[in-house]
This record gives C-alpha cells, sequence and structure tokens, in this order.
C-alpha cells in the first residue's frame, strides 16, 4: 500500500512548450476536508523533499493540526515521486525531461484541488526553500483565495547569486563523466559525492560549523558530518531528478507568466494573503535582504526574520527553538 | 629575464616528514634596502595568486611605496612558481608533490630574508586571504621582530566552514575522472570549469549579484561572468596546484607547530606586533567574526571591518574604496 495518492493529470502543455504526458502528481493529505470546504492549506515539498519530508510541521498540538486542518503536501515536479526524469517513459525519461518551471507545478496543483477535492479557496499556503516558492506562486496568481501565505527561507524569485550557487551545484554533479549527459544507467557516484561536498558549505552557516554543532545531529567529526549526512543525502537521489529541480529553482519567479510579464513588483503588489516571511539570518542562499525587498513590496505582509545558526537548514525542523518559531508564525497567521 | 627571482632553497624538511628536494622560492622585490636594513616589507601572494598579483597594493604615493620600503613578494610552493606538482621534478612531481603547510612556506621566506638579504626584523607583514594566513604566522613565530601586521580577509587558522567550504571545491574538481587522481597529461578541462563555477557564489557576495556588479567588471551577463572570469581564470591554473594550495589552505593554523603545540589562543596572544585585522563585512568564507574572535585573542590588534559589497574579492583591489581603506590602514599602522 501506497504511503501517497497520485493525481492522474494527463497531458500538461507547459511553459517551455513541451507536453509533459500522462504528468502525474504525488500527493499525501493529512485530517479532513470539512463540509463546506473552508480547511485546506497547502504545504509543498522543498528541493529534493518528499511529501513525508513535510511532516515536522504537521501534528496534534501544532498549528497545522490535522484534527482542523486539511493539509495537502504535493510533491515537486522531479522529486522522484511525481513525475520525474527517473520515473517517466521514453520519449521524456531522463535527460529529456522537459523543464518544468514553479508555475507548471503550481497550475496542476489547482487542478489537484478543484478537480479532486472542489476547492479553490485556501485558508493558507505555506512552504519552505522551495516550498516558498511554490507558495508564493499561488499567493500571486489567485490573490483573491489565498488568505494566508508562510514563506519559510525561500523566495519569490531566484535571485542573481542564488543562481550562481545552484549553477556550481549542477557543475560539480556533471563534472562526472559518469554522468553521460543525463544518460547513465549506474548512477554517478562521483558526481553525486561532489555536489553533497559543495553543497554542504552552503546549507548550514559558518557559526553552525564554528560551534561544531553538526555534534548535535550526531556527527563525530566533519569528515563524518560529510560523509553520513551530505554524501548520504545525495546518493539516495538520481542525478537528473536533481538536476530538474535545480532548473525549476533557477527560473523560479512568480512574475514570468503571461499574467505578470515578468513584472516581479507588480506581482508582489498583487498579493493579497496576510502574509509572514519568515527568512534565516545565516540562510546563505536566501538571504534575509532578499526576503527584506519582497516585504516592502507586498500589501500586509511582516518579515519576522528567524535568528538561528542553522543557515538554510533552519527552515527543516532540526533545530527545536527555529522549529517552535515556526509553529508560533503559523499559529499567529491563522488566529483570526 | 625574468620577472621575478628565485631563492634555492634546497632540501626543506616539510612538517609531514616528506623532504622537498631542491625547494625553490620564486620572489619579487620592489624598492631598495637600506643601508640599516629597517624598510622590509613583507607580502606574500594568496590562493592561485602569483607575485604580479600583488602589485595593486604597491606603488608610488601608496602607503607601500617603493621609494621608502623594501617590498619582497614570495610566491607560495604550490602556486606555479615556486615549487609546485606542476613545476617538480620525478619522483615528487604532479600527484607526488607533499603537502606543504603555512608554515613550510613561512619558515623558507625566513630563511630568504635572512639568508639573502640579512634580515631578520620586518616592518610590516601584510597579507590578503591566504597572504594574511602567512603574515599571522610569521608575526606569532616570530613576535619580537615582526613590527606590524595587516591581514585582509583572511585567517590565523582555518576554520571549520572554510575548510568544508574548500572541501566542496575539491570535490567539484577531481569529479572529472580526467584529473586521473593527479597523473593527467591534459588538464581537466571539465573539473577545471566545475570548480571555476562553484567558486563564483563564494568569492563575492549576494548583495553583490544582486546589485549586477559584475557589470562594473564589464561582464555583459552572468554567463559571461562565469565563463570569461571565473573559468578563464581556473583553466589558466594547473589542477593539482591548485589542489595542493587547498590543502595549505585548509591545514592553515598559526598554532600547528611545536611552539605552540596546537594551542590557537596562545598563538595569538604571542603575537606582538601593532596590528589591524580588515575583513569584508560580506566576505562568505572568512566572515568578521572569525576576525573578530582573533582580535580579542591579540595583544594590540584593531578590528577595522570594510563595508563592502565585493565579498572576499574586496581585499584584492578590484574595488576602489575597498582599496583606498586598506591603503589607508597600511599608512595608519606605518604611520610612526
Amino acid at each position: 500500500m501506497s504511503d501517497h495518492q497520485t493525481f492522474e493529470a494527463g497531458d500538461v502543455v507547459l511553459q517551455c512548450g513541451i507536453t509533459l504526458k500522462g504528468a502525474k502528481l504525488a500527493f499525501k493529505t493529512h485530517g479532513t476536508l470539512n463540509a463546506v470546504k473552508s480547511n485546506l492549506v497547502l504545504f509543498p515539498t522543498r528541493f529534493s523533499g518528499r511529501h513525508g519530508d513535510n511532516e515536522y510541521l504537521i501534528g496534534e498540538g501544532m498549528a497545522l493540526d490535522p484534527r482542523r486542518y486539511f493539509i495537502v503536501v504535493p510533491n515537486l515536479f522531479g522529486n522522484g515521486v511525481s513525475s520525474s526524469p527517473s520515473n517517466t517513459p521514453s520519449p521524456l525519461d531522463r535527460a529529456r525531461f522537459p523543464s518544468v518551471t514553479i508555475h507548471d507545478n503550481v497550475l496542476v496543483q489547482r487542478r489537484l484541488l478543484t478537480e479532486v477535492f472542489g476547492v479553490d479557496r485556501l485558508v493558507l499556503a505555506v512552504g519552505w526553500s522551495m516550498g516558498a516558492q511554490q507558495a508564493y506562486q499561488w499567493a500571486a496568481l489567485w490573490p483573491d483565495q489565498i488568505e494566508r501565505l508562510l514563506a519559510i527561507c525561500g523566495s519569490a524569485r531566484c535571485s542573481p547569486h542564488n543562481f550562481v550557487f545552484l549553477d556550481g551545484m549542477r557543475a560539480a554533479l556533471t563534472a562526472d563523466a559518469a554522468w553521460r549527459g543525463g544518460w547513465y544507467d549506474e548512477p554517478p557516484a562521483v558526481g553525486l559525492r561532489a555536489i553533497a561536498r559543495a553543497w554542504a558549505g552552503w546549507g548550514l552557516s559558518q557559526e553552525f560549523y564554528r560551534r561544531h554543532m553538526y555534534r548535535e545531529m550526531r556527527y563525530a567529526t566533519v569528515e563524518d558530518f560529510l560523509i553520513n549526512w551530505w554524501e548520504g543525502l545525495f546518493r539516495q537521489r538520481d542525478a537528473n531528478n536533481l538536476l530538474a529541480l535545480i532548473w525549476t529553482w533557477q527560473h523560479a519567479d512568480i512574475a514570468a507568466n503571461d499574467i505578470y510579464e515578468g513584472d516581479f513588483e507588480r506581482a508582489l503588489g498583487a498579493i493579497e494573503a496576510r502574509t509572514i516571511v519568515m527568512p534565516c539570518r545565516t540562510d546563505l542562499y536566501f538571504p534575509p535582504e532578499d526576503s527584506a525587498y519582497e516585504v516592502r513590496h507586498m500589501k500586509q505582509a511582516e518579515l519576522r526574520i528567524i535568528d538561528s545558526v542553522w543557515g538554510h537548514y533552519d527552515g527543516g525542523g532540526r533545530d527545536r527553538e527555529s522549529l517552535r518559531a515556526i509553529d508560533a508564525a503559523l499559529k499567529d497567521l491563522l488566529a483570526d
């Protein structure tokens, strides 16, 4: 028995102009949709994350309490559960998997909610990292139907520095000739190890390492952390899936569509949701300055910087204090 | 005619226990040693830099005025001019080039100054990045002979985060099978491009990219900057040389020797030089917090943070305002 459900989206014409035939959107729900369909929370997945990885923010007594809310967790295309390079048949398999945008993802998620659940109004859209990019896109596309928005360590548009950082990660992975332009049969293990090690300096802050906080995650040394955490994480993943998600992330922009025609500030200004934007003080790829810019251009957004040394990982629930702060922000948003 | 001189250091027993036979220390001098030998400034090279790369801080009217000071610029072992994987004969060539520490470098530099110039007292030791690591090591090893110290965007010890960042760079370069464990005949071009792209996000700040300041360096787009600047820079370099320097950098620690036996704070406390430590506010791998820690443990050091968006590159003279600030700090130090 599967731990998730799948929405058969049929043939989806992507922004890039390619049709993703037989698109599959995998999702998991928590709780029950109430009779008046007014309790749906959307909580999309992050880079390389899967529906199960979002459960750190869901639970009885927490803001996202499944006794009260119907929480839908859609999987990003490319994450290996929804349609991805690793699970799509020829001719769109592996290196031929088409470029999917955040906008493409969100349009299919929208169809899931309307066609399967008959819901077009969200109590809340919430996400961490690429999850936040999706939540932002929802709020910008249907301003009067998204009541609340929480963006954790994410952005409404990939910044130039964030783009460059990701491009370095892509370069590290694809430097392995075993990648074969995406047509590998065996995983490019050297490249997967390289991207893991190259990501390690970005994911957590200088202070995290200075204080040897990997020990709190039960790794004895830096090298232990690099091998058993970082390499372990990436070697479980499919290289083409990672590259597909990196492309999606690099091209994230809530204004890159026919409605906003690239006008980023107009797209931000259109958002009606009551919003809290929560960057982490020490996040190296979603620094608070980018969030501050977004908040300045939104109608009713609060900037609430998490003062943590966990860098980007701060949003992932591993740090108890940050987790409490995020849960508190959710409770504040959901209070009225 | 060569633009530099070479000190034949003979057989040098390194900290790792291997003898670097026929060690060559390449150096360049500016100005003239005065009769009482009281005007020598030491200005070692940075990661992958060569003696010519230090000339941005040397010139008439600048603090480091060759009419007044005798400025000696020694090349780091591994930089391709001093003994390096690329220029050392078998059996210590290429992948077999031994691990050289900052301490090893500085001991040979010391011999250059005493044996060739008869000088053991320095007016000033100054360096940027790995150059600062060498300057710190000088000040810690001969406290009563180094009068002044300026450390620009560098550290007295490689921090754990800095180590991890460098390890990611190493992984990106060596992911290219053409590297062949160091025994390549043709350069591993894919790996060199990968390290270049992976370094690009680290060398300059998020703000630098947010403001598109690569345009000030006359690159039209991010991709133009990545190819023509970053890839151009790294593809001129030898892969084994880069790896040798990364090892040296990762193991930098002024206390990793018989005198201080790993007691970092004692080594910092031993420094007598009048010191200015100049990190850049936005440096991603030598963040100001590490410099602040060092300053707190030194006798007469001032922390003077450069408020620039140029990140680590701030110390390299490309930003005119930062260059003026560094020159002013040198003038302040040299005033008495």
